[in-house]
């Protein structure tokens, strides 16, 4: 199979924001087309399209459909203060669809800006349009720059452990943590992967094995319960994440469960890698406390496909994600190569690197 | 609430084995009427019936049940001789119905051994029945023993987070570390829980959830990947598990992901407790190692409620149970009295205690 013909979750076509509903998956692959910033806020709020990349990919062409619904775009003075505010409201209203996942204001933010130095309305829109296709093209192109500097890395390690979906389904490209095991078998290498399911919404045994399923490469689903099993019985040789907020020091907010896999994986003296690119880094949070995190519905956890789980006058606790104390990292994996301890050296190095 | 009113999950009236049948909860609850062996090791392997106390009263009423299939005693020694043959062809199938919770084969042993006392086949069938009433009243005692005891030795702490169901519906009584929750909370004393959920299937969720709330029982249920975010942020002051089979050293085998939320706890700073009956001490297991662990079918992972969750194609490693070191146990409450480290010593002691 030629590993670049398939999907990724988030792509541009004909003036609309192609997804993949992945709430539907792995039973039916729907592609929805959206056409409005409600569509797209509302796509972002049901996890119809998730990943911190591809959340951010989706927000920066948000920005682009928000300017359209305005109508079009008038002349002068008037007709380009009337498109600045459209943009301010837009981007507000996409910005606040997720609040973990740095990504999102990091690209509406990014198209904002770029669109913001235009001389008229029309300009305005055009350069929305580009920055956005920037976002996209830039997302592919450090999707593959991380799954080779992972696959250098893990050259010896073969049998990863990973959670949640952080493949195609997650960006525009071969994805963070999973584009790892793509470039592994797209090497020739030897790469089988242990997919935990991840409660409550399940994207790795949803998402991640049917990813993999469809790319030929071997993979087996583990209730969150026994990844830690995995590990003590010898069947795990690393553990890769993804990310969705990576602070100055390397406290990292992640899907809910990469905390127990960190300190399960430290116990197991296994490495602990976390995939990401430069994108996901906050260089506003000084560390995890300054990370907020998200909650989510309690039926998320109570029912599953309709079916009653927990009895309803049960209190229900639900984030959407949790905090990996950098000292539990390995190392980070990112478009801008393999950052290592000390982290608030190594980070700050990057991310002053990229602001050159 | 009078929380002695409370069902348990096994009881015995009129020749019926009468079970809850735990596969339904938590929308419906059918109580099951067992009559025949077959009955009896297929609501075993089903789960109908489950928790390693339950499962022991279980079997040693599936002897009574399976010695009365085989028609009316006869007399002489022609019918003791028929009577000792069918009871080992009764004791061996019941035994083999689960293999990892020692209770199932030690509540079997115990009512064969007293049978075979018998002078004749009629009075077999009654040391049988005799047995086996003795071993659910021995089983509510050691509940209400180990209640106490844990109610004493965690005095000071209050939110306590529980794995699986241990409860009145994992045995005869009040339970093993749910029946601590029992005792504190018939004592007036402030007690909530947090239950992790426990895929794949979700005993947390269903069953723990449904006994408390019942119980008017503050409880909160999460999904297993919070449960380590849940104490690292501070809402736990303890980790209470029950035990399906203890080796001498203290490495005990529990429902899988219990490993995990000892590493976790250890992590943390957290006692973690292992409640449960001498009964679920293997004397013959010197260590974790001599535990035979059940593995379950992939469906129990790949689908909830007929909806399919996991692509057919792909792998699942489903174990029932994982095993803790003992070196994570900060004790073990049992019917006698608290078992602290070093274990080899404090176990061998209860264990000599118990056949003296």
């Amino acid at each position: 199979m030629d590993l670049d013909l398939l999907r990724s979750a988030v792509e541009w076509r004909d003036g609309r924001l192609e997804i993949v509903d992945q709430t539907l998956l792995p039973e039916r692959l729907v592609i929805r087309q959206l056409r409005s910033v409600d569509e797209v806020v509302d796509a972002l709020a049901r996890l119809a399209v998730r990943g911190a990349p591809a959340i951010g990919v989706a927000g920066a062409f948000g920005v682009v459909l928000g300017l359209a619904e305005a109508g079009p775009a008038r002349p002068g003075p008037e007709g380009l203060a009337a498109a600045r505010a459209d943009l301010e409201r837009v981007a507000a209203a996409l910005a606040a669809a997720r609040p973990t996942a740095v990504n999102l204001g990091w690209a509406v933010r990014r198209v904002g800006a770029a669109a913001a130095r235009a001389a008229d309305a029309a300009e305005l829109r055009r350069r929305a349009l580009a920055e956005a296709e920037a976002v996209l093209a830039d997302d592919r192109a450090a999707c593959a720059r991380m799954a080779e500097a992972g696959r250098a890395e893990l050259a010896s390690r073969s049998r990863l452990l990973t959670h949640c979906n952080t493949g195609r389904l997650a960006t525009a490209g071969v994805g963070t943590a999973l584009g790892v095991v793509y470039a592994k078998a797209a090497a020739g290498e030897p790469v089988q992967v242990l997919a935990s399911e991840t409660r409550p919404l399940l994207q790795g045994a949803r998402l991640t094995a049917w990813e993999l399923v469809n790319a030929g490469i071997p993979v087996t689903v583990v209730a969150d319960t026994a990844a830690g099993a995995a590990m003590a019985g010898g069947m795990v040789d690393a553990v890769l994440v993804g990310c969705d907020r990576v602070a100055r020091n390397g406290d990292t907010a992640n899907k809910i469960g990469t905390y127990s896999l960190a300190v399960l994986a430290r116990a197991n003296r296994l490495p602990f890698y976390v995939v990401g690119p430069l994108s996901s880094f906050d260089p506003e949070a000084a560390d995890g406390a300054a990370i907020e995190i998200e909650q989510r519905p309690a039926a998320e956890v109570s029912t599953v496909a309709g079916a009653r789980l927990a009895p309803e006058a049960a209190g229900v606790w639900n984030p959407a994600f949790d905090v990996t104390p950098a000292a539990l990292v390995t190392a980070f994996i990112t478009d801008a190569g393999v950052l290592r301890p000390p982290f608030p050296r190594s980070i700050g190095a990057a991310l002053a690197g990229l602001s050159r």
